[in-house]
């Protein structure tokens, strides 16, 4: 293992630094950020060849990762059985720790992630627009790796795998920055990935993961720019607020959604139902979950009392505004309420005069995220289309299909609820830049 | 004129600010956030309705604006001459001077750059992707507006009308920001086309110009998050810097280049000599100019002696590294020449082992803006466009090509030197963001 102090950030070093299985958790400050600064030096110098390696030797090291993989299985869950029990001693819920265990059924599921993502076509090298000009320039724009990217990530370890996959195959170089509870998990898995790269003939250091758990160590990756190309933070609103502070890498928040389902005056009100009860209860927890329904008010009185029974009885805590609960006893939403996003087994509802009130309430409670209408009239369908402005806009489907799968993008490194560079899943094109290629004979300027 | 102290910033107003042909440079700072705040609060709600605007009402817009321009180009140069007697009392150079000067001739040009992007392609509702997926829910990916863009410039006024007529083409509300040398040219310019954006059937607001000359507006801008959704900044290095330090808005920064052009061993020397001189003379003040010259060791000998002559014969002023000097007697390069861009006749040369040599320079010095390459060598011209990573890559090719009209984007609000969202020249697609449109018949997510 590189040691981290010992000021050889200038030495390449053909073995990766993952090859110690135990975390450092307490280190001086200077000691964490020349950790940092190391890890971002070698996956620079590492970007540059990695961006003209071909597909074939990237597709083959993923082929690589998902049989090393099976076959360490067993190391891999000694790895996260010391997590587990880290875990366990520092009280995390059940729920914690099971989205910290790794079996062999979920290293097949990081395996196969592998495959399919050597089944995607490569971005990179992609013309996307030029021609020849009238002087008889020839100009291609074509599509190119951004370089390093930092992803930084909590407690699911697979998140290590997916992560480094992705940006391999977009030709970038990545810093994985997980959540300690995950450390050795992560190690692990880190360590076997990265050694299937080189192996299949990608540059050493194309995968780097900090291991420190200081928390200064994301402090410190914000603040590598010209060393870090782009950072993707996956984590709630508390991380996007305290890095968007401080740091001067360009960030792409995989952010929080705050979704709405409008239910229409002319909807079919049994698929509303459906599509509601879906949106909100199949999985609360992800971004892309029901937070607050609207309902139009000359149904509201159709569809509330049985939409509403079914929901408490799936577990579902109500809180309603006053005209919904002139319909439905249930808990006051405070004004609170629109502005929260549960992730959980909680649902606002309020009952609005026509589409445009659902419009106007979507725009200012809203996050930009995924908003539904559910409806039969063609023209308030198509008005609500142009008018939302959000990555994705639905009509007469589940909020929950926003996923770089359901889309057809192929696996996704998060969804953005940004405007510029991605907006929504982020697939393989989100790991993208792109640069114009220009041949001339002798061309100058006049 | 609307007063920006009397607290309105709630009320929308149809008549615009910009009214008033004086500028008033002396505010209290609380004033001169207030008077930006309502800027920008009027610039969110016309963004509203504008994103719905079909392109028939913005090309007549676009239309309108050539005519008033032309029809009024008497009250322009009025104004116009208010900043000349300023500029000159102010000890503005001839050169700055001529930068800011309005007359007939450049007045036309405004008004044919309108009718210009009248022609270019509407880029919003164009669907740039998707398909029906499996299940049957049909996902399209379409290009919308961003919404509210902010841009900030320096001197010349003909950019008040370039930057607001690319908003406009792409569905956005624009803030402009111009230098205090020509507010009262700016104001006028923005009146006008306002006016006729309005008249058109365009939302009130769409266009707005902050009237303060207080540099505190700057900043201000740059921290309205929320309202405002991408800010361009047009200016130099310390703008840059001084902006990426506080700004809470996304930039996008049309930065400044250090553009190399390699002459190798295989090159052509007439054609090499002739796109030298053209990237470096023919305009030297613009960001694609060349700064840097590497020439291959073993036709340096070759090409120096009558290349330079030439050089310094239209001006040039030179500077060599110890075995350019070797051969042509010149100043001596300091390390600081490397990485500074001159915009001016001046040229820094090096004598470089070879191809690897000069990519190595480049990766080390450029700011990734344009790069060339002159070469007969097939394998070396490959090898460079695919290893140097900027946003063009030349062969056989003058660096002073990197325009938006050269690559047949159109029109463009400046060079992007970042890799995130847009790279290179900058057209209308630069100035939107995308969403997913997802039409489903009551699809659930199993």
């Amino acid at each position: 293992m590189q040691a981290v102090t010992q000021g050889t950030v200038g030495v390449q070093n053909h073995a990766n630094g993952h090859t110690n299985g135990h975390a450092t958790p307490e280190m001086a400050t200077d000691a964490v950020r020349e950790q940092v600064l190391n890890k971002a030096q070698r996956a620079r110098r590492a970007a540059s060849p990695l961006r003209l390696v071909s597909t074939e030797i990237k597709n083959r090291a993923l082929h690589l990762m998902a049989e090393k993989l099976v076959q360490r299985a067993a190391e891999i869950i000694a790895a996260n059985e010391k997590d587990l029990s880290a875990g366990r001693a520092n009280g995390l819920s059940e729920a914690m720790l099971d989205r910290l265990r790794l079996n062999e059924k979920r290293i097949a599921d990081m395996a196969a992630g592998c495959r399919q993502v050597a089944d995607l076509p490569d971005p990179i090298g992609q013309v996307i627009g030029g021609g020849p000009r009238p002087n008889g320039l020839r100009v291609e724009q074509v599509r190119v790796p951004l370089g390093v990217i930092g992803i930084i990530y909590e407690s699911r370890p697979n998140v290590t795998v997916d992560a480094a996959i992705l940006c391999l195959k977009s030709g970038n170089a990545v810093i994985l920055r997980g959540g300690s509870e995950a450390i050795h998990s992560n190690l692990c898995l880190a360590k076997i990935i990265e050694e299937a790269a080189r192996e299949a003939g990608a540059p050493a250091d194309c995968i780097q993961l900090i291991e420190t758990t200081d928390r200064a160590a994301t402090t410190h990756l914000a603040q590598m720019s010209g060393l870090v190309d782009l950072i993707i933070p996956r984590g709630g609103e508390g991380l996007k607020k305290s890095l968007s502070k401080i740091a001067t890498v360009p960030m792409i928040f995989a952010a929080g959604g705050i979704c709405h389902v409008f239910v229409d005056e002319s909807a079919d009100l049994p698929s509303a139902a459906n599509i509601v009860f879906n949106a909100k209860v199949q999985r609360p927890s992800t971004c892309n979950a029901l937070e607050t329904l609207l309902v139009h008010q000359n149904i509201a009185g159709e569809i509330l009392p049985s939409l509403t029974a079914k929901l408490q009885n799936a577990g579902v805590e109500l809180r309603g505004d006053e005209r919904t609960r002139a319909i439905v006893s249930m808990q006051e939403a405070t004004s609170d309420d629109w502005d929260t996003e549960y992730n959980a087994l909680i649902l606002s509802i309020a009952v609005v005069d026509d589409m445009e009130a659902a419009i106007a309430h979507i725009a200012e409670h809203g996050t930009g995220h995924s908003e539904s209408i559910i409806t039969q009239n063609y023209a308030n369908a198509e008005k609500f289309l142009a008018q939302i402005d959000a990555a994705a806009v639905y009509v007469n489907a589940s909020t929950r299909f926003t996923d770089g799968f359901e889309f057809g993008l192929g696996a996704e490194v998060g969804i953005s609820t940004q405007k510029l560079h991605a907006r929504g899943p982020m697939g393989l094109e989100a790991l993208t830049s792109t640069k114009f290629l220009v041949r001339g004979d002798g061309h100058v300027r006049q």
